[in-house]
């Protein structure tokens, strides 16, 4: 039994919620590896509604309902339908809620997939709402570290890039937050952590350290090491964009042989990380990318069954 | 054993069809509230082809076929495809004939439908052709009232809206003239319903009222009020649309505690009327979306086994 | 056991593997004919990846996938999707890859499917790479030969319209070049065969003959005559397009009583054929279409169980 009914935010899921889902995580990883028939959502259906296109989450949500026996029913890009006619979230809410068990929604506009759920009797995930939450992000990356790690506990931890609007840095720093971590912070000045955040991740740490340029000793004793992209669209001219994305670029050389970090990516990356770390045994973000389709089977079945 | 084998408009379904389309569906909705498994569309393929986009329809369509056990192939948005390079509707026909057990169209065009499913050996239903037909709707709409009241017989029925334009309003009033209905039609004069559907009404019904706008004591008696929206793109100007729909705002002081009316809409509504009628017991438009699964998975499996 | 696991063009398709894939095939239509149920996929996901939209392929692929008992996932138009965040074709192949036991891929960009496919380990199938290649339709046109005419061996053939730019007549006179087959090649001389192609042709059949405009005797003793459609967008002006166009143009009249072959036509056509052809027994490009399930059946089957 999960502490939510509706995953809108990252900061609904406590320890508890994750113990259980990984739990159940590990079940379907180990039946998946061993290509065993799961009919636990049998009979069930999905709504997956991406009124924003994203391929790779909403594949990931489609899989995990395929591989538990589910059926789905999808809207691939809803910018173009009833919302045209000038229906609210409200309504549409209802609407699907006729049809489906479970849905899932991702939605360019902030809070709007939280607009469309309160009328919603079955269970929602919120796939990504504009630059809000896109919590189940985070089950993927904390269930990633967890399973490559063996634990979350008392892991050293390193997030570079940009930390002030990736949404997936704040929702894993929240989570690790819980279990005693050591941080490093890497990032230019102005896309450093929101101070929020910073209170949070100094008031519940072992250790807290902030670096304006990455370099290859600041990595060394890493367990963790979370990149995220610098995305050109929050810069007014493409020097500041060039100046702020260079002093946070990963290169191979600071990853050396000794280094026993995973590194992690919530993806799509495009120029931040030299191409030569994909041969490096440190590069994980490709497996996770398939850790989530067991953690959103676990979800999933889990909301379904409450 | 139905009397069409493809369903292009509401006047093909005859009152025995609406019996076991009806008494199908009953078992399908206690089906679904029990949440049995259900095969009887086990290895049949739906093609759910919607050459304009309708989230609504085709995930109802879509669910009904996943809930009998079957498989979906969907083209969402076909404006972007085949047609494109210059291939006729027919030829389209005859391809898709060689992939689906059973084939629902929807198409900007009228007759598109019709036209498409002429080289169609397998079932055919038109999920809307631009503003001539959607049979389907009208099976929803009748259901939704079979189901709420116990019968179709001898009922107040109201239509409220545009009566001019709303094929749903035109298809419902020709299955309900049927049935000894007592009609009362709310409507600006511009957008009352047309003179050859105002003959079939009058002729085929205990009695017939008309109204220029609506009020408390119209609506009073009513067993059914039927609400369909105004479109501002009727009209030439602001002004106009205006004025044509606030003689149909249906506001909530007008259905008073001894109403016993159900109030159904086909939606998506936008401003037509008071927000606060969903909390009346009297609002049945959402569950008249619920009701469309069972209904239309009863048409499917009627037609795939003729 | 086929000869690759990845299928990027025509030529890596062997005798030895048309063999396996047009046995396994012909069971297929034979149960399929018998509405008899497989499961020879359950369990399975394919990936069906378009890229630029295509429905007549796409949804072949996806009923093959469905009639095995297996589930899709699909990316109806991903033109608005990831690779707009600038992500590569390798990237967004290790991620689909972790999704799905199968891709099948359509792309605008000549070789992009075998740069997707570099870092899949999960089969691939080319599914038309912009105007490179396109197996899988050869594979639809060489397993509909066998089937109407019990073998692809010795065979004559005529192919006609666009035959420089045709992708997939040169595939399939590359296929029947291994089979002793009689070509017989019909266009304007400005749309002939490319010299490569010819030499390929003459080299490898029993005769070889060129014409310039087709008539009835041309065609008379045929096996198979494989039309094609001469594009408008070839063609600088409308006078050139006309007049190319015209010299292949297929009438009624040139097809006799006593003219035995099989008319075939990768589709859409467009005007280059008499519609009363239709009507004749010799044209089967409609039952071209319903091949291509069994034959995509058998290639998913066989590759997933490599």
């Amino acid at each position: 039994m999960l502490s939510f009914q509706k995953l809108l935010r990252a900061d609904q899921i406590n320890k508890g919620d994750l113990v259980k889902l990984f739990n159940r995580a590990d079940i379907y990883k180990d039946k998946l590896s061993k290509s065993e028939k799961i009919t636990d959502l049998d009979g069930k259906i999905l709504a997956s509604l991406f009124f924003e296109p994203s391929t790779r989450t909403r594949l990931s949500f489609e899989t995990a309902m395929h591989r538990l026996g589910g059926k789905v029913i999808t809207v691939e890009d809803g910018s173009s339908s009833s919302t045209k006619k000038g229906e609210t979230l409200e309504d549409t809410g209802r609407v699907i809620d006729q049809y489906a068990d479970i849905i899932v929604m991702r939605h360019p506009k902030p809070y709007s997939v939280e607009e469309f759920s309160k009328y919603v009797t079955n269970p929602v995930i919120n796939a990504g709402d504009g630059d809000n939450e896109h919590p189940t992000q985070s089950l993927v990356d904390s269930y990633t570290i967890y399973s490559e790690k063996g634990s979350l506990e008392n892991l050293k931890v390193g997030f570079l890039g940009d930390l002030k609007y990736g949404r997936t840095v704040h929702s894993l720093v929240n989570i690790l937050s819980k279990y005693n971590a050591s941080f490093k912070f890497i990032s230019s000045e102005y896309l450093a952590l929101p101070d929020k955040l910073k209170t949070v991740a100094k008031n519940n740490s072992n250790s807290f350290q902030e670096y304006q340029t990455v370099n290859a000793e600041i990595l060394e004793d890493l367990d963790v090491l979370y990149v995220t992209r610098v995305q050109r669209e929050r810069f007014d001219n493409q020097d500041d964009y060039i100046k702020n994305k260079d002093v946070c670029y990963l290169d191979k050389k600071y990853i050396s042989a000794k280094n026993n970090s995973i590194i992690l990516h919530p993806l799509p990356r495009v120029d931040e990380m030299d191409k030569f770390i994909d041969e490096l045994p440190n590069a994980k973000y490709f497996e996770q990318v398939g850790y989530s389709v067991p953690i959103r089977m676990s979800l999933l079945y889990s909301l379904v069954n409450l």
